[in-house]
């Protein structure tokens, strides 16, 4: 994981040294903020692997690389919103800490930045690199609207579930992959092949995370245990459970109970074993995709090393 | 005006031509609403007009012109939901008609697809296209903010307001302009004269709006006479007047009363001769633009009644 580490440095120096004095600073404030909360910096980071797996510079995909990272803290700022969540990365949520208004405008600014870094690229590759980004930032919007959707629904089935996670996470992984990809000139098929195990990937790490909240270690995952349980969400081990039993677990008085018989029914019912095997399923055909491409060897294996940590996690 | 009329009737086919069935519903619905409910279409005509008047083919500024249009509505979805207004020509705003969070998303959603339309020109001309796009989109988000900044203040001095102006409502119309001249790969000192006149021709757009709202005739300009005074909005109208007087009217029990003693208080301050002659004075700024342009005279003589109609203009 060295390359993967330097690259992370490389855009959290890069990140450090833009600018974000401007005014209004009510506007400017809120984005220095989001960024400075941390994150692993994971999407930018496969942008430059990407672009050095396949033969292009590093430098030049920098700046691409921080759009993307721009373009992920703008959907947090948005979706936090939405979500009406008070907290992100331990740290108040920008529209609790300033107001809705604040956050709503300076994550449109965001969104607009996103592409300003993204653009500062060469104009041969711009326009397949633009068609990549908007497309996946559609979906990611798409995703988030089936998401709160899903919330008011009663049933919601495997594959409507799968297809809501691809939208709203997984494809900006393959994006980042893929804008490295463009950018170091790489064929359609290469480009293609990176898309797909990026995506692959971040079902993979979808599934472990569902896992995670209901099975993790408290200390180790750094958020309490059972989270989506007691929120009601219909994350796959509640689906694949609720397909395949006549009853959901008996009401009980206390989370602590309740979190307890959504556990045994997860495992009675075959559900956390059920998705243990569908994470292991995409981390296979995301290995495969990576398999087919050409690429510097000593990347690739980073990249393998990369996956396999996401997936195996336990925080 | 046959020209224009052309052009917007042309936005008006392509819009109407566009795809909006796609799903989620609730992200898409909103978008085709907002985009269904009119406008002037005044921004992508004017996209198509720099395009043949520099020598440029229509055709390839269309796309991009419908960018603009897309854009402008973004602005206006997501302003609504921060200036917590519940009518929008006529119709309920997309928040009120669905809610906050479809708003915010559907907004998103339209600021990418932008781009999408944006894109959707020749690789020589994209990167010019995109900084001069996202330049102004930003300085638009900044003018909302100062807006915002504005209702907390006690006092908003001249410079400031019309910054604030320029930010939020006149770069849109530069930029439309501009990104006409850019697709009919104009000079740099063109691409700059028309993104001059379009500024200039918004400033006085917006000094003649400022006007109308407290001295226009209701029955022409649509809607209640009088809305900014009751608001207490800070316009170059109240400022000017504000600067030069000891005090404020006095205070009234009927609106009608305040209105009145608010426009007497315009007049009296010479505030109103003051709004106009800045008006006159921005158009003329504005014409020196166009006419130092090398462009067909019949699309340049469109343009000067189209800039003449706008600030003449009583609704």
């Amino acid at each position: 994981m060295k390359k993967i580490q330097a690259y992370v440095q490389m855009i959290e120096n890069t990140l450090a040294h833009q600018d974000y004095d401007a005014e209004p600073r009510e506007l400017y404030e809120p984005i220095h903020y989001i960024l400075s909360l941390g994150g692993k910096r994971l999407r930018p980071a496969l942008t430059l692997a990407a672009c050095e797996l396949l033969g292009g510079k590093t430098e030049d995909a920098l700046m691409p690389a921080i759009g993307i990272e721009i373009f992920h803290n703008f959907s947090l700022v948005h979706d936090d919103i939405m979500d009406n969540a008070s907290v992100r990365r331990g740290q108040k949520t920008v529209h609790e800490k300033w107001n809705t208004n604040i956050a709503i405008l300076s994550g449109d600014a965001m969104l607009v930045k996103a592409y300003q870094y993204l653009g500062a690229t060469e104009q041969e590759v711009l326009p397949k690199l633009l068609r990549s980004f908007s497309k996946m930032a559609i979906e990611v919007c798409e995703g988030q609207q089936y998401d709160m959707n899903f919330e008011s629904k009663d049933t919601v089935n495997e594959d409507d579930y799968l297809e809501m996670i691809r939208l709203k996470t997984s494809v900006l992984l393959g994006a980042a992959l893929e804008a490295g990809a463009i950018i170091a000139r790489a064929s359609d098929i290469a480009c293609k092949a990176l898309y797909n195990f990026g995506v692959n990937i971040g079902l993979a790490f979808q599934m472990q995370d569902d896992l995670l909240d209901s099975f993790g270690n408290a200390d180790k995952f750094g958020k309490r245990i059972g989270g989506d349980i007691l929120n009601g969400k219909k994350t796959l081990l509640y689906i694949y459970a609720r397909n395949n039993s006549r009853n959901l677990p008996a009401d009980t008085n206390s989370d602590e109970q309740k979190i307890k018989s959504f556990q045994n029914w997860f495992i009675e019912t075959g559900a956390k074993q059920y998705v243990e095997e569908k994470r292991e399923s995409f981390y296979h055909k995301a290995m495969k995709e990576l398999e087919a491409i050409q690429g510097k060897p000593e990347v690739k294996s980073e990249l393998v090393y990369f996956a396999r940590s996401l997936v195996e996690r336990d925080q």
